[in-house]
């Protein structure tokens, strides 16, 4: 059964617009993705809404359809609302036909198995949701596992991250934890750390041999990666730095040594 | 002579805060940057504000210091204020201890030099400030002469594309044109067009040869290279996705194909 809903005074609609800060999302233990393609991406690796919100004029589109089905064959609620009702939750001009609300997945360690992939990425203290949904999304293009987020990093549950992820949220894991879990949980197994630095006893980072599982450790975007956690880790490498600037977005550097590190392991398997 | 401003009703304040606004921008042919750093390093390449803000409190700094002392030599105002008011120009939570305007340079096609640099990006239609600061923070890192800006893309002036940039802007040369013109320049010299594209005749972008000079042309971020466009180019590459998403952030792809050029550029030159 559908609902409608049209007056943003609805309390599930507040419920759901509560989903776009960390107070509510904690509260209720959901998230908010927007579009009807990620929407349907997310769908496909196993993802059903709890909440489904479309604009009624997208109602009869085929891939709607379906998520309205799945929502409902899961016991989640489909929402028949309006574009501007979807404005308003999204805060997005454009809104996309529709939005949903998942349950936030957990994202302790455990459920990294890091044979799963070649290489991971390991942020530290990483801030701008924008450049964590950047990562999210690079990692799924180069098959790379996801992104552990260490210490006091951003949400990656909030709508700018999931927006800047492209889907790759759903499709890669995501663990927070703390530095030193981390490096406990690390040496239980194999596994490369290689720093992203400028400088210390770095190697170009072409030179370097990436040795799958590869951890990237990759630092805050104004500080870099501390001291202490650069001296950890197995390798340090750095990018050719030409002009006056002596950094690259953090997401860009990411993507830079992931393909690299994805260069390197076809190469192998080509030998 | 220092110009104290406490008030952002005082007509100059509001002035600088209409630079916030593309069409302040256009009224006074000025943009402005933050941030003692930046401002820093525009001084170091010549740019000098017409005007500069800083609080109180970083008066002192030796750096500041060096700009109030060359806006002033070359007629500007410098204009010591609160981090209550940088905040208000800003919109930063913890703004920096500076900002400036500076005069918009012109941006005419006439004013790149190809034989500058070995390779340059030409964007169409990029309608994100962020990733155009950030593919002029990464075209400073490798040595890249810059953006080419065409059609309906976004405004290279903006607090955000500057922010983004990191001194990039001031580095780096930016040109705003149309497709037309720019076909029509490119041609009067020599050049590599080469265009990212995900279908069409590609190859792997490590399998093409880049000549110096390239211009690595990027699609907008929801659509890509127009196929006309795309039919123009020298070359069409493409980066291995393995994943379930078929594309990467804009400023992403660029970062990594311009690694791949520099790179190879570099070994040829070490042959």
């Amino acid at each position: 059964m559908i609902t409608d809903i049209t007056s943003p005074a609805n309390p599930v609609f507040k419920s759901l617009k509560s989903l776009t800060e960390k107070k509510g999302r904690r509260e209720h233990g959901l998230f908010l993705a927007e579009g009807l393609r990620v929407c349907t991406e997310a769908l496909q690796t196993g993802h059903v809404p709890k909440y489904l919100i479309f604009s009624v004029d997208a109602e009869g589109h085929p891939l709607t359809q379906a998520l309205i089905a799945a929502t409902e064959a899961a016991h989640g609620m489909a929402i028949r609302s309006t574009r501007d009702l979807l404005h308003r939750l999204t805060g997005k001009d454009n809104p996309g036909a529709v939005a949903a609300a998942y349950a936030i997945p957990d994202t302790g360690l455990a459920n990294i198995d890091r044979g799963t992939a070649p290489i991971w990425v390991v942020a530290e203290n990483l801030k701008d949701p924008g450049n964590l949904g950047t990562m999210l999304r690079t990692c799924d293009a180069v098959g790379a596992g996801g992104v552990i987020l260490l210490d006091q990093s951003c949400d990656p549950f909030s709508l700018e991250a999931v927006r800047a992820s492209m889907g790759g949220l759903f499709t890669r894991k995501v663990a927070q934890t703390t530095g030193d879990e981390f490096f406990a949980w690390l040496r239980t197994g194999p596994g490369q750390l290689v720093g992203a630095a400028l400088d210390g006893h770095t190697i170009d980072y072409r030179a370097h041999e990436f040795a799958a599982p590869t951890f990237l450790f990759m630092g805050n975007e104004q500080s870099g990666l501390p001291a202490e956690y650069a001296a950890r880790c197995d390798a340090l490498v750095k990018m050719p730095m030409k002009g006056t600037a002596d950094s690259l977005n953090v997401a860009v550097a990411t993507a830079v040594l992931l393909y690299e590190a994805l260069n390197q392991f076809e190469s192998l398997a080509h030998k």
